[in-house]
């Protein structure tokens, strides 16, 4: 069968909170419903579909995406501090269902069963399941004790692929450059390009990959790295860019994108799009086109970063207040994004079915087993926890909760 | 590579269209952007987005679909005249991005490169283009003179898969039972059952894919045939159900659903659904969901029907009028649905790049060949017009052109 089943984690970790409904989920990757933007993707659909708009919105669009949603996305995309304008073109952009599908047209076309992607250790779990689905083998680059790509480990690991004749099946390299799940950190830009000249190094020409979701979702200022994109020393290789307006907009609309520089490349993800849908909602499509037209998009954005700016404090404060800090636990208060990434002592085991994990149920606080972001010779000890979704009280409730199982078992 | 791309049909043919800004197009299967519905979204929009109404609705909602909408399409379906009531469970529906995605899902679990799927003749060409970019073999049933699926001929290419070694390759079988693309025909219940048992008769036990996207779409009456789901000779096979509101609602918002009976099959489906893009739009779910539950599709149904019933007249009597009847050319005037299929004399060749193409191309009309809806051994006289897109004075236009080439070619 082209695809192969593996019972998906969140399904089952959402069964369980279902089965217990006092149950905090602070697991599940999921915004915050209070702040969604109910009044300005109203105001967008009354402008669209006044009397004399044209009904065209509700008809089906162009497969790579609507044309205007695209230049406003470019616009966007080299508004950020330092990218080289002009690096991108409409023509490169491809829009589809959230960044997810992209990621998944970028991996059909790139990889056949058997072939291997480099990613970050940790990385992000559904594109880690994505590919096991695929088949595909993810190999993760080794990283530092802070949590930066290891690049001497990472020339050593290219070299042991080289000569356990692994090197050939070696497709793709998936980066997330900012505000990263699950970790929720960044790649500093000297670090990407210290990994693009070792690629070069090894001649390792492979498509590179950087996963941007959360990079809108900055606290204060944008992260100082530019995207692979603007960074020259990608530019011998083919890249693809992926963002997205699921996490920082209207998560429900499922509208994301890539950026892809390769023509054939992004030809072959534009077939395989027109095999599975032929193009993403072009009335989705339309709300977010206005909404980046009318300059709205960034003043909700100012509005959200603020949002999760207090409650990442919240979450920080709550789980310090536990005192689990001296007791081993090690994280860092995140800078953008929805995730916190915490480490727990060494004997700690936070996987499904283990005690902690247990514990934490029956206590009524729900989170991401770190072990799922790891391919092979995971540790054990860390967890994923968000504070996207739960209002405060609730949101400090079980970090508390939390704190206090992992108290227990430090 | 995992999807082998080919130069899509449908792009090429734009791609002409847009060369020539004159050119009237009946070929791709478009709604009439004069009917989209555009007063019914805005007023769903406004109810989903009052003040108080939860924000929820831009939130990521379920994988396999919105629990509200799959009853709505539960009940729309029991509600068809002859379902067997409580045939369907809303555990049973997965909503997708158009059926187009159910249609792939379906696929991606069921088939390997390779291997064969039985289809009609003609049958929809985005089906077989898809089929090709997953390395799936399509092989075509007989049909006799009137269109109807040839039984006797059936047996025969069962038996001929057997001796040939293939029969254990082939996987599925799809069917589209109402007003079909591109040949708007149905498929008689009898005809229906009668390949049910020479199924079971020929030990040839796969899942069925029933394709309903314009059942909806009837003019006067539905059609009297009962889907699978509630044919007890297909009881023993495992099923699958397609229906769509893109082509008689919303055509933009990209929503559609499959229906399965079989819940390990439909396990992998979701599975790889959350691969691809973990859930439709729960935003365009909900608002079809309030259409649904108002009970304002059945009544904008009504129009539609009426809309493009008359359309369809226009079409017919345009074509007539050319007198291009008498030199050969056959059609029956549909019953529903968007299409009309025509078969013109035996010499004709309506493929791209012949000289009945490019002449259609050079008069500013374009249609879509035949040729591409078979898997081999083709007919090559015939096309299929679209009445769906044009408004009334440039379709009866269209149709002219169209029907004045024919003249000259027969």
């Amino acid at each position: 069968m082209g695809e192969r089943m593996d019972p998906s984690v969140i399904t089952d970790l959402m069964a369980r909170a279902l089965e217990n409904r006092d149950i905090l989920s602070i697991a599940a990757g999921f915004t915050d419903n209070s702040i969604l933007p109910k009044q300005l993707v109203r105001e967008a659909v009354l402008a669209l579909t006044e009397a004399d708009a044209p009904n065209g919105i509700l008809q089906y669009g162009l497969n790579q995406g609507k044309l205007g949603l695209r230049e406003e996305i470019r616009q966007w995309l080299e508004g950020f501090p330092g990218e080289r304008g002009g690096c991108i073109g409409t023509d490169q952009l491809i829009v589809s269902n959230g960044s997810q599908q992209s990621l998944y047209l970028a991996m059909q076309t790139l990889c056949d069963p058997g072939d291997i992607v480099l990613v970050e250790r940790p990385s992000y779990f559904v594109f880690l399941e994505m590919l096991k689905g695929l088949g595909i083998e993810a190999v993760g680059m080794p990283s530092l004790p802070d949590g930066r790509i290891d690049l001497e480990g990472t020339a050593g690991l290219f070299d042991d692929l080289k000569y356990s004749g692994k090197w050939n099946r070696v497709k793709a390299l998936y980066l997330i450059g900012y505000f990263a799940n699950p970790s929720s950190r960044c790649v500093p830009e000297a670090d990407k390009v210290e990994l693009a000249k070792l690629m070069d190094e090894k001649d390792l020409f492979v498509p590179v990959l950087e996963d941007a979701a959360y990079r809108d979702l900055y606290f204060k200022e944008p992260y100082p790295a530019r995207s692979i994109f603007s960074l020259e020393a990608y530019d011998p290789l083919p890249k693809l860019f992926l963002g997205t307006f699921t996490k920082p907009f209207a998560t429900g609309m499922k509208v994301g994108y890539g950026v892809c520089s390769d023509a054939h490349w992004l030809e072959k993800m534009l077939s395989t799009k027109g095999h599975h849908d032929f193009g993403t909602s072009h009335f989705s499509q339309g709300i977010i086109e206005y909404v980046l037209k009318q300059g709205l998009y960034e003043s909700y954005l100012q509005h959200q970063r603020k949002h999760y700016s207090e409650k990442a404090d919240m979450m920080d404060e709550a789980l310090e207040a536990t005192g689990i800090r001296d007791l081993g636990w090690a994280w860092d208060k995140p800078e953008g994004g929805l995730l916190m990434w915490l480490r727990g002592p060494e004997h700690i085991d936070t996987r499904i079915g283990q005690p902690f994990c247990e514990t934490c149920i029956d206590r009524g606080v729900l989170y991401v087993p770190g072990d799922l972001s790891f391919t092979g010779n995971e540790p054990d000890n860390c967890v994923r926890l968000s504070y996207g979704a739960l209002e405060s009280d609730r949101l400090v409730e079980a970090s508390r909760r939390f704190g206090e199982v992992a108290k227990t078992f430090s």
